[in-house]
C-alpha cells in the first residue's frame, strides 16, 4: 500500500458555510481518507489531514484548489496565522511504501498541475526546495499575501512554477515534501504576549533552543489566553514531554500556569508512548508492554494536559 | 588596556611535583595574571586560566610549551579527558580592547612560533580554523594522541603549522580563537554512565538539544559519581539555570538526584546574574539593583548548587 499524508491548509476558519462547501469536496472523495480537519477562528484557517495514494491525492488537491478559488478572496481575509494563499501550503509526507524522494516528485507534479490548470504561482519548499532560501516556508511567506504582490517580482523570489505575479484573489502556494511533524500548542494562563514570546524563544532552535522546534507566541482571542504554538520536526530527538516540561519551567518565572496543550492534526502513537514513559518512570511506575489507544489517550490528558484529543488523532488508528 | 584570556590545558593532573614545576613558570611571569588553575586527577589534566596582554601571553605560552616538553610524555599518559598533546589546546579569547579578528591573528602567530621553536605540529581551530572540518576541536582530536600518529599523515589532516608527523612525546596542539565560553559540570548522584549519557544527549546540540551546549557523560573515579560535563558557548541564549533545570528534569526519570554543579575556570558576573534572576522571579522575590560578588556567590551555591566556587572565579574580580 502506497500511502502519503497530505496536510493542505486553507485560509478560512470562520465562515462555516464556506468551510462546509470546501470540505464537502474532500468528504466526497472515494479514494482519500479524511483523517481530520480543524478550523481555527483566531487563525482564520483550516488544517486538513489526508491519507491515501499519492496520485489520487493530487487529484483531490486540484479539486480543493478549484473550490477555494471560488470561495476565498484573500483581499478580504485576516487572521492570526501568516498566509500567502487561499490554500496556503500543501506538504506531502511519506507514510508507507513511498520514499521522501518520491514525495518530492509528487509535490513537483502537483505544483506544476496547479499552475497549469489555475494559473496560480507555486513555490517548492522544505524537502522539495530548489534553493536554500526556500527550505523554510516562513521565509518564502514573509510579507504574506499583501507583501507577495511586490516580493514575487524580485528575481530572488521568482516562483518555481508560474509567472512572477500572484493570483489576484488566491495569492500563491507553498508546495513541498517533508518528514512527519507534530503541530503542538501549549496553553498559558495569561494574556501577556511578551512572556509568551520569551518562553517560545527559550525552546525554539532559531533563538538557541531545541534543534527540531519551531515556535512562536500567539494570543487566542476566543479562548482569552496565549499559546506557545510550535512544530516539532523530530519527536524522537525533541520529545513532547521535554518541550512541555521546559515550557513549564520557563513559565514559572513569570508566575504563569500551563493549563493545557493540544495536537493539531495527527501524531504517531510512538511519539505519545515516548513521552508517557517519562512520566511513568518519574512516578516509579512500570510501563505496560502494550498500552491500548484508549489508555494512551487518558494518560496524555493526565500528564501532558492534552485537550480536544481522542484516538482519531493517532495515526495508527488509520493504518 | 588590551586584554585577552588564554586557557591552555596541559595533560597532567595527578603528579603534584610535575604540576608544581609547570605552574612555577606561570606564577613567575610578571606580565600575565594567573586567574586560576585546576588539576583534575580523573581527567589527568590541568586547566590554566590566564589574563593579560596578548603579546606577553604568547611569550608565556612558549615557556609553558618548553616546560611541558620536559615534564610530560603522552606515551605514558591516561585519563578520562580526550587529549592529543602535552599542552592539548590553547584558545585566545577577546576580553577587552582586542577584537576576535585580532585574537585569530594572535593564535596564528602563537602556533607558528611554537612550531618553529619546538617542531610541534599545530592545528588552528574554532574562530581561527581554515577549514570547516577544523572548527570543532573534538573533530580534530578524534583518535587522540595514539590515533593522531597515523591520522596526521592523511591529506585531510595535514597540520596548519608543521610537518605531517606528531612530536613523539608531546603530540600536537589545537591553537585557536573563540568567544568566551563557560565550562560547566553538573554532578549526578549515580555511578551509571548510561543514564548520564542520555541526560547529556537531551541537552546538547549534537543530539538535538540546546544550540550552544556541548556535553557528554563522565565518571569521576575520585568522587564516585558521574557528571554531565559541558561547554556553554553562549550563556545569554542558553543560560546556566535553564541547562541546570533541564538536567534535573531529565534526571528525574532515572530517579537520580542532582547533587551539585561546578564552574571550571571563569564566568562573567552577568552569566550568574541572569540565572539568579530566574530563581528570584520563581520565588516571587525582587532582584536587587546591585548584588555584591559575595551575595552572588552565596546565591549560586544555594540555587545552582555550585561547589568549590568563590569570587576568584568571577571575571569582574580581575578587571
Amino acid at each position: 500500500m502506497r500511502l502519503v499524508e497530505c496536510v493542505p491548509n486553507f485560509s478560512e476558519g470562520r465562515d462555516q458555510a464556506k468551510i462546509d462547501r470546501i470540505m464537502s469536496i474532500v468528504k466526497a472523495d472515494k479514494f482519500i481518507k479524511l483523517v481530520n480537519f480543524e478550523s481555527d477562528a483566531d487563525y482564520n484557517r483550516t488544517v486538513v489531514t489526508l491519507l491515501g495514494d499519492p496520485d489520487k491525492m493530487i487529484d483531490l488537491i486540484l479539486n480543493m484548489v478549484n473550490v477555494c478559488l471560488n470561495e476565498i478572496d484573500l483581499n478580504k481575509h485576516s487572521g492570526e496565522h501568516a498566509r500567502m494563499g487561499a490554500i496556503d501550503v500543501i506538504p506531502f509526507i511519506p507514510i508507507s511504501g513511498v520514499t521522501m524522494k518520491e514525495c518530492v516528485a509528487y509535490s513537483e507534479k502537483c505544483a506544476e498541475l496547479i499552475n497549469k490548470t489555475y494559473d496560480i504561482p507555486c513555490f517548492l519548499y522544505a524537502g522539495a526546495a530548489r534553493f536554500d532560501s526556500r527550505v523554510s516556508l516562513p521565509s518564502i511567506r514573509k510579507g504574506e499575501f499583501e507583501g507577495m504582490k511586490e516580493k514575487i517580482k524580485e528575481p530572488d523570489w521568482k516562483p518555481d512554477f508560474g509567472k512572477a505575479e500572484i493570483h489576484p484573489t488566491f495569492g500563491c502556494i507553498g508546495v513541498g515534501a517533508r518528514d512527519f511533524l507534530i503541530a503542538y500548542n501549549i496553553d498559558l494562563k495569561t494574556d501577556r504576549e511578551k512572556p509568551t514570546k520569551s518562553i517560545a524563544r527559550a525552546i525554539r532552535k532559531s533563538s538557541g533552543g531545541y534543534q527540531f522546534v519551531q515556535a512562536g507566541p500567539v494570543y487566542l482571542e476566543n479562548r482569552k489566553h496565549t499559546q506557545v504554538t510550535m512544530n516539532i520536526l523530530n519527536y524522537k530527538k525533541n520529545p513532547i514531554y521535554r518541550i512541555f516540561e521546559t515550557v513549564k519551567m520557563e513559565a514559572k518565572r513569570y508566575n504563569i500556569d500551563v493549563i493545557g496543550s493540544e495536537i493539531v492534526g495527527l501524531v504517531p502513537k510512538d511519539s505519545l508512548i515516548r513521552s508517557l514513559k517519562y512520566y511513568y518512570a518519574c512516578n516509579g511506575l512500570d510501563f505496560p508492554v502494550d498500552m491500548s489507544l484508549t489508555d494512551i489517550v487518558n494518560n496524555v490528558k493526565k500528564y501532558l494536559l492534552f485537550r480536544d484529543f481522542d484516538e482519531s488523532k493517532i495515526i495508527e488508528n488509520f493504518l
